[in-house]
């Protein structure tokens, strides 16, 4: 007999699952397993330190404001210290672009959000009905595509090649009037694909021609290997994007504390939504990462970062060239956290999870369910940051072996 | 010419209106203001020091787990203690009543929520389709109703008593099968009433009956004056009942903290949409508030509360007897954070806050708004938590000439 609460669920909640990302990460979680599945950063690398100075500061004598109720759309220093580093971030991108310096953020451009994941839930509050027609990349992250399909949404997705989402397929899923786009042009979630300054002029100027508002979520824009990533969408069309920033690559995920920029009319909107989502985020989250931003760390941390990062994407990318049947097709990321992998058509990679798990204890993330209208079931994707090299060139060589075999139990 | 945003509103969004409450705040946080329109708590009795040890013991030497990502659901050994916490305060409520012990709560059946706030949201996002009924009581908490309105519910009404929701008024609304009911029992926001212990028995024995599900919001209970509250509904009527608890008023607000407690795979559902909605709650603010539970320094820390909080009370009810005119009927709170004031008919008490913040520097919140089917236009809230006892007395006094000033002006 169903309970009284399932009597009565609400349509969206009928169809509500667990993503299978999270639900993988619990069962790798077993110190036996190595993990390529979550999208973790490097727990040795979180600067423990400087956010146990932080929090002491904030916590000292006079320090009660970061223990109250705070306003719903943030801190105002934090949101000032945010809406600075943009703008220089802004600015110098434009630069090595060649473009013109776009006008500064100020702080009631920034909304600060309890992770990009609650942006991603406001935005779909605000946008989404039932059934109506949004855009994404293809394939795109699952987080994402999880907030969507909760408020009801149907896809049109966009292909891509190496430079991240095609012009064509672009202006095709803009020709069905959807309500928004959703994009990561830098360092794509799943495929870590990246969009050269060229695409993203392409692409902001048919964003343009259509006039329809874009989600750009940016978690990964500081984790660069080579270059810092070209002009943000939001720089090139700031009255029609909302930009997703986040401290959880950067600094600590635990924090929960992520930004929206763009349009003070749009955050006003979001800030009531945000209102009787969770009141405000924590502020307690707000003050440390202030904190720590004024600290002045933080560059040399991010460098740190990188460095340690691209050694890792270094190993992992030699070690598929060295163990991964040479059909298997792969992405070569210049910053970020994943790889991305096209095993041949027929192979299912969500059949060889288990079979990696148990017989070589490496888990991965099969890439269907990153699909929004299904297919990919040959790809899955792979996380380089949370692992030390010498793990990485030892499990991706154990993987190696089980799509090998997977490979020759294919139909000739 | 509307945005590109506002052209594509959903539904939910275009009647979405910031919270009376949340544009008071603002202005009274001007240092000149006397506000009883928060429901904050003393910022002054923050356990600053143990959360500052608390903090530190989190982030040292191997302390990484406190930043990186953690369960939806929770930290474990968090949720294992507030069902221990329940589960003693039910069996002390149960002693108090003479009614047999209930049975112990588990952690699977503890869901930490980013705040009440996120509890609301997550309820409605589970069972609230559009135009749906559901029943509160009248006045009910203006933030609950905040989420539920977004989610388009509609409202049935449960009259008031000195006791709480009204047992024939109860069975009224039940009658006509609303998706769920909203209670707050225990020193309810905002007239500051609770339900004797007959009454949650002849309660939740109605709820039993009509077999609706029943949200239990007790943000209060711990701050008491007199004697603990009786038992929860939720332990009269587990599979029933989801009861939101929280951190906010008895440690701090800022970390955003709360949890429900209810059938586990209610909870689980519960759990699937807060992937969506934030990914899980700081971890930091977690990790912190077990450290401050495990220091055993709370028992104390909540008398203390009670004890200032009582005191702040009775300044509050001295004074209203002195200086409010004698029309003026009010509520007499046993603990909780509000006393509940009640003006002549023909009054306006929204009409009368700018006077009293402009010509008296005190503030307080207009009831109106708490009404979910509108009336109570010369109803409002006062907080007795968030100012000192000396200078209640002398705002109320000021408070009370703004009244005495409407009540002449009224029509013989």
């Amino acid at each position: 007999m169903p309970n009284a609460f399932d009597a009565r669920l609400a349509a969206r909640a009928r169809g509500a699952k667990s993503s299978a990302i999270r639900e993988i990460l619990k069962v790798t979680a077993r110190p036996d397993i190595v993990s390529f599945a979550g999208g973790l950063p490097a727990p040795e690398l979180f600067p423990l330190e400087a956010m146990r100075q932080a929090a002491a500061r904030c916590l000292a004598e006079g320090g009660a404001q970061a223990l109250q109720y705070g306003p719903t759309d943030g801190d105002l220093a934090l949101r000032t210290a945010i809406a600075e580093q943009v703008t220089a971030s802004d600015a110098a991108a434009a630069a090595a672009a060649g473009l013109p310096r776009p006008r500064a953020v100020t702080a009631d451009e920034v909304l600060i959000t309890t992770g990009s994941q609650q942006a991603l839930d406001l935005v779909s509050k605000l946008l989404l009905d039932p059934d109506d027609l949004m855009v994404t990349e293809n394939p795109s992250y699952l987080g994402a595509l999880q907030s969507f399909r909760l408020h009801q949404a149907r896809f049109a997705t966009v292909a891509m090649d190496d430079d991240g989402a095609e012009p064509g397929s672009l202006r095709e899923a803009l020709g069905q009037d959807p309500k928004f786009v959703y994009l990561l042009p830098t360092f794509q979630n799943p495929t870590g694909r990246s969009m050269s300054t060229e695409r993203r002029v392409q692409v902001s100027a048919i964003l343009g021609e259509f006039g329809v508002p874009v989600v750009e979520d940016d978690p990964y824009g500081a984790l660069y290997f080579d270059a810092p990533p070209g002009p943000s969408l939001r720089s090139l069309q700031p009255e029609l994007t909302l930009a997703l920033g986040t401290f959880s690559k950067t600094l600590a995920p635990g924090l929960r504390l992520g930004w929206v920029v763009g349009p003070s009319a749009v955050l006003a909107r979001l800030t009531q939504l945000k209102q009787s989502a969770d009141l405000h985020t924590s502020t307690l989250s707000q003050k440390v990462a202030l904190e720590v931003m004024r600290s002045g760390m933080l560059p040399d941390h991010l460098e740190r970062l990188r460095s340690v990062y691209a050694e890792r994407r270094d190993a992992m990318l030699t070690a598929i060239d060295s163990y991964f049947p040479p059909s298997a097709r792969i992405t070569r990321p210049s910053g970020g956290m994943f790889v991305w992998v096209e095993l041949p058509e027929g192979v299912d990679a969500a059949r060889l999870l288990p079979i990696a798990v148990e017989q070589e204890k490496v888990a991965f993330v099969p890439g269907e369910p990153f699909h929004p209208n299904g297919g990919g079931q040959n790809t899955l994707r792979l996380n380089f940051t949370h692992t030390p090299s010498d793990v990485i060139l030892d499990a991706v060589g154990r993987l190696g072996r089980v799509f090998e075999r997977a490979l020759e139990a294919l139909p000739a």
